[in-house]
């Protein structure tokens, strides 16, 4: 029943005609069951023309990194110490890296100590860790509502029953976590992680203050419940003034994941977790398990951008050139959606949600939209039990600023076109649009 | 219990301090009970001294690759298309070495089609994807007697029950694979992989013969199972002559995994699986939420260098190195192994499995080799359920030939010492070495 329930709240609808005839379809574990294709998918296919105005996937802008400086880097890394580079690392990542990313954390208030830190391949990975090492079949997740497209994905496939808290303008809502937490355990239920993205949150792009982030704490300490901190954006903020993490004032109550694909390279897939010490040596061997170590390359380049480039300087680059394209964002919807529109304004990061006006639904849309050579990412995808209809994320964090001004102008007319629509058959045509929640690609999101 | 009987069968002995104080502790998932770090790993530790020989790691020789021409088309690859190397990639890996893969395989005599191919950081990653594909707790998986210590790992951590089936000296017994398969039926336990090495098996050392490769295809063929052939080392035979992969007589019955570590480099992380249609959906899916996709940088690297450097050459100057440290190895255990010691002399790949006299214990010995220092792994790593305590495998492929030699000298006079103690104090002094078996640290293997 669980696992139904998963198949159509999270998984998608759509199963491929080779599946169908798929000789071991009887043969997969129970887990399997919500992995499928999604309809979401086929589109994104089309999306990814570049006629398209994609405001859909959350690639970085990577464009923007200095290639010859770190082509040169590279080249004498690989001729000098080649043979450390290109040989098998540590399960728990090279320990100079682990060495930098302490002061990587400083501008977020995190102390911490070398050993303490686990490098993995993305920070996905460390989520995918994390939810290993604590989660059994049944286990309940509290995750913010809308929440991280590839988090419920980890979360679907350790077979967890994951439980949306609602969001304010602040973030996640400390009245409704209580309840939560007091509702899970009321029913008898083992609640095993509180999975948030406080900073510039994905997909919402809304900041917890430091208020609200020390309310936070106090439930999850007070209630004995582990925090899971995910930080991609934590540097990104367009004033510069970097929110200070939830882990920096309790090193026990909180695992925080850190990453570099969003301020360096997400090509060379490398990412951490701080964790309390014994979660860190369970996370060690779980890596290990899985696949031996990270890329002692990749790594190794990090090190050597951080140690040799001036690698701050390059993020207020980035965070410059985010700032201009969320303002071309803003900007434009505020000139062409039609009344009935909201969306959050980001501080930072790489998104905007955007809640339609009654009656449009984001998922029937979606084929219209990329018709329309415009694509996003329908609200269904951020939530376990198909909330999100009238919602959609936007990302600006790829397309120049014109290109996301003419994106936003396609997307404006297709939601007039909607309200026409209703305005001539009326709730009919909701009703009929009314289709089980569908999870994009997940590297579109 | 079943947990139980994986810490005590295949997990670890020693639970550190720290852990002991982890207010954590009651919260891990069941899966994680059989993770906790080894004795053997603190062992190792002090094993990667430079004045100890070690024969315990499988690393490659990573040195001999031509380290200018790869940081030389490195650099280029990233001044050209450094936004697409840095950048998040497919979750099913890069269209253009998926389609080289195919030229790869063809030694192997693997035909296949590029959406059949998935992508991996490393094989171990494949791997462990398989597994979370198909196993439910309980589900067994049968596997070579002894066989590859991380594999072990991965179906501890999804909870498989493994059963061990004998080899003799051509691999896998057949029979005992027929009867392997009728006794877990008998029980009503659902069986779901048959986990095979063909080529030069880690640790056994030993090689299947085409007509045992057709047998065991033709069994698990006839009896519905699902058959994992992991084929790392396929392309390092002595002679030069390649195995014939299993998978190239069958395409739905078997998944292949390999791997560009021990013919490129291992510190890249690039492996694959080759899978029936269907279940490489799955995995593609599994991929991306273990870690969204592996690193497109690492995998343009491989596909210049196969399109660019006479990679089959340098294959060859891989065999000639490790025939050449095999040779080292077998003729210093023939001139210095007390009588009663046998191994395996292997026509390819990394390892010789050595069996020790009667009573000698080899992970009781195992401080002592380190104290003379000499390491290996014991045998007990290699099995889920404690046999191979008589037993170790020796790996000859990352130390020059002369140290080598050195290694199996000092190894032979700690193994006469053992006799010496065993012949003083009688089997008193094995009974007391009855340890529980102990798994090394994955890295190592």
């Amino acid at each position: 029943m669980a696992s139904d329930a998963r198949m159509t709240a999270h998984g998608a609808t759509l199963t491929s005609t080779s599946t169908r005839h798929d000789p071991w379809l009887d043969q997969y574990a129970e887990r399997t069951r919500g992995l499928s294709s999604s309809a979401v998918r086929a589109l994104f296919a089309v999306a990814s023309r570049p006629e398209v105005v994609s405001l859909a996937g959350g690639m970085p802008f990577v464009s923007a990194l200095p290639m010859d400086a770190i082509a040169e880097t590279t080249a004498r890394l690989i001729r000098e110490r080649g043979h450390v580079a290109l040989q098998y690392g540590s399960g728990q990542g090279d320990p100079a890296l682990r060495e930098q990313i302490l002061e990587v954390l400083a501008p977020v208030g995190v102390e911490s100590h070398p050993d303490d830190i686990i490098v993995t391949a993305g920070s996905q990975m460390a989520l995918d860790l994390v939810v290993r090492v604590f989660c059994d079949p049944g286990d309940v997740v509290l995750v913010e509502a809308p929440t991280y497209i590839t988090a419920l994905s980890v979360f679907s496939s350790y077979q967890c029953e994951v439980v949306h808290v609602p969001m304010d303008e602040l973030g996640l809502n400390p009245d409704a976590l209580r309840e939560a937490i007091a509702r899970v355990r009321a029913e008898g239920k083992k609640l095993k992680l509180v999975y948030s993205i406080p900073s510039f949150q994905n997909p919402g792009g809304v900041t917890q203050t430091p208020e609200r982030r020390q309310e936070i704490l106090d439930i999850v300490s007070t209630n004995g419940v582990l925090l899971l901190e995910d930080d991609p954006y934590g540097l990104l903020s367009f004033d510069g003034s970097v929110p200070r993490a939830i882990r920096a004032d309790d090193s026990q109550a909180v695992i925080y994941l850190g990453t570099f694909s969003k301020t360096i390279a997400a090509g060379l897939r490398v990412g951490w977790a701080v964790a309390p010490h014994g979660v860190r040596e369970k996370l060690v061997l779980a890596n290990e398990t899985a696949m031996l170590c990270p890329s002692n390359l990749t790594q190794m380049m990090i090190t050597d951008y951080l140690a040799t480039s001036p690698w701050l300087d390059q993020v207020k680059v980035f965070r410059e050139l985010y700032r201009e394209r969320r303002d071309a964002l803003i900007d434009s919807l505020e000139n062409h959606m039609p009344p009935g529109t909201s969306w959050t304004v980001p501080t930072g990061g790489f998104y905007s949600w955007v809640d339609l006006p009654p009656g449009v639904d984001s998922t029937a849309m979606l084929p219209r939209a990329v018709a329309a050579r415009v694509a996003y990412v329908p609200g269904t995808g951020f939530f376990a039990d198909g909330q999100g209809r009238h919602s959609l994320r936007l990302s600006y964090c790829y397309p120049e600023p014109d290109r996301i001004a003419e994106g936003v102008r396609r997307l404006a007319d297709v939601v007039h076109a909607e309200l026409d629509m209703l305005d001539l058959f009326g709730p009919a045509i909701e009703a009929s649009q009314k289709t089980a929640a569908i999870a994009p690609a997940s590297d579109m999101a």
